[in-house]
């Protein structure tokens, strides 16, 4: 693993700056719950979502776009032979995508479809405390998040009150966020999804992820102050991310590097 | 049928109370459109949704269920296999699960559809007026519907700007609720899936249902004091379900029990 | 061609009471995406939306409805197999309806498929600019539109911020919108439904789409006056549209006839 950049306040706020700039396509294969949000979560941010699962015409939309997220919430056929069509042109154009094992923890066949997706290597798995438990049979927290990530050589970001996020060099937490979010439907989805906007724009993983979960996090907890319930927090998140500025985000930030001891 | 307890406007409020404490997972088999404000609808309440439908994992998550909503808005291929493959595993936890014949009037195929559901025994049936008339070739009143109720061994609750909610021994009037309910898409479907929230918690599936739609009921009526039209009531809707207490549930209650002649 | 009647204030001020008198049903083949948004415009309106796709129950709808729209998004095997069984049903009631082929840039073969329904005569061909230029294989503008328009006899609007609209015989523009409904995942994909809704009512498809394509826009403009963001804006889009009435509609509409040479 070589070792990355420090990932500092300024790295992240400079990333939302380039995401807006980029205006990334993004191709979800996300399940049907998560569709809608998230393709507003990723026009607020300035990317550009695509959602189309079709195995006759995925590679086309992953072959036009600049991000991929994969998604495994409502599992199906349809979306079993999605990532299958749109593998090959990922590859072909090298797209760092980003995985959420979605639900992992239900269902024995979606553990494995889980790891098999894993062995095909995204640049980040964002999960759970649960979907973590289920892929790693080890209790989340900083040492067993940076282990994953050495072992599979991705960042993994583990998302709750308190996100902890590694490269399995690097480890960091993040404290933004409200506690409303986990009262809004796919919530965590429409955040892998924004972690696949960064990705497709900013070279170092660890740094697209702790920005894009950190503009999310920073946008819920402005969102919250004046949040009467779930669902103006909702509405109040996509407003406060649409114009969201670096400086904002860059003074709201709570990030500090978790003291992980070497050699893992 | 075994007599049960009155339909008391305590018995509600302790319903929600419970409810919320309990925080039951509902597995929902529901339309598309419905996916998305049925789940943050439930979020709301303080249960937990899941909404997959694949034949090869719905099993699995039917089986880690507290409830389950069978909903046929979009029934298509998918979800008659989900059905066929929830329905072992609902009856293995002898889930009492809520059936919703969303568009029953509409084709042939899908009254054919609810009345095979209908006799898998659901513990409720959820449906609007146009609903009743095809399913059940009668005019929707007290009479009707607890005639209904007691022909199949369920609580039918028949819902309108009059609610009629009955199991064939006690039958209930509930008004609760704002006109521009009927401009939100798939409110009903949502009511159903809060229903099947309050069974899967509260033994009694009248009082149940009674609780779950006044739920629903007073908290639009709540959100319709403020709301300009009927998005800003969907938004009002959710975040006062999720602030809703017992307290208020209690005061705001119109309920009555409907006269229906003994010896149906 | 023959000639229609001057498409004035007056007509589309009077078209918007007529489809609210009128409550037409609209049976929606649209994407994943765009369901829930796109019913909760049609009820917003006062149009009765269903958005069913199987196969052996389409046709039941299509024959009870009077509208129809044909959406390529997220077009998969399901949504192919419903064109299919629906055409028959919209051909018996001599439904105009309108297509809607989103994203036909991004895959040959939804190209393929937009052409083929394209030569099944919709009344309505909705599109905005990187969809016109695939399919006409022209720089959009008032004279390429009117050729596109009288070559396949159909009316073809292409929305951006200055929408085209065209019949081949008589073409004009319309200003009213505002720039934040780009941010809002499948306004375009709703807007598309309201001018099926407007076309199911208004026998003149060149006035119904100006009526459908202007409510839209009137709405968003007045929302877009207090919006914070895209979901703000799309709250009070769908709160304005619910209280829209013909004589705002008629003082906001920025609509002007476009110089087209004759003979194209």
């Amino acid at each position: 693993m070589t070792h990355g950049h420090a990932v500092t306040a300024g790295a992240i706020a400079a990333a939302l700056d380039e995401v807006r700039e980029a205006r990334p396509r993004v191709h979800c294969i996300t399940n049907t719950v998560a569709q809608t949000f998230s393709a507003n979560t990723l026009l607020a941010l300035g990317a550009v979502p695509s959602m189309t699962l079709a195995a006759d015409e995925i590679g086309d939309f992953v072959a036009r776009a600049d991000g991929l997220l994969v998604n495994l919430g409502t599992f199906d056929a349809l979306r079993a032979e999605a990532v299958d069509a749109a593998m090959p042109a990922a590859k072909e154009r090298a797209l760092s995508w980003c995985l959420d094992p979605a639900h992992a923890e239900s269902s024995p066949r979606r553990i494995a479809l889980a790891r098999r997706l894993i062995d095909l290597g995204p640049a980040v798995l964002r999960c759970n405390a649960d979907e973590f438990r289920t892929l790693f049979e080890a209790e989340p927290g900083p040492d067993t998040v940076a282990r994953a990530a050495l072992r599979h050589g991705i960042v993994v970001a583990l998302t709750g009150a308190r996100d902890i996020l590694s490269d399995g060099d690097r480890t960091v937490f993040l404290d933004n966020g409200h506690p409303l979010q986990a009262r809004v439907t796919a919530a965590g989805c429409a955040a892998s999804a924004v972690v696949a906007a960064f990705l497709a724009v900013i070279g170092d993983p660890l740094i697209a992820t702790a920005a894009g979960l950190s503009a999310v996090g920073v946008a819920a907890e402005i969102a919250g102050e004046t949040a009467a319930g779930p669902a103006s927090l909702q509405v109040g998140f996509l407003d406060t991310l649409y114009g969201l500025d670096a400086a904002t985000l860059q003074a709201r930030l709570t990030l500090c590097p978790a003291d992980v001891p070497a050699g893992l």
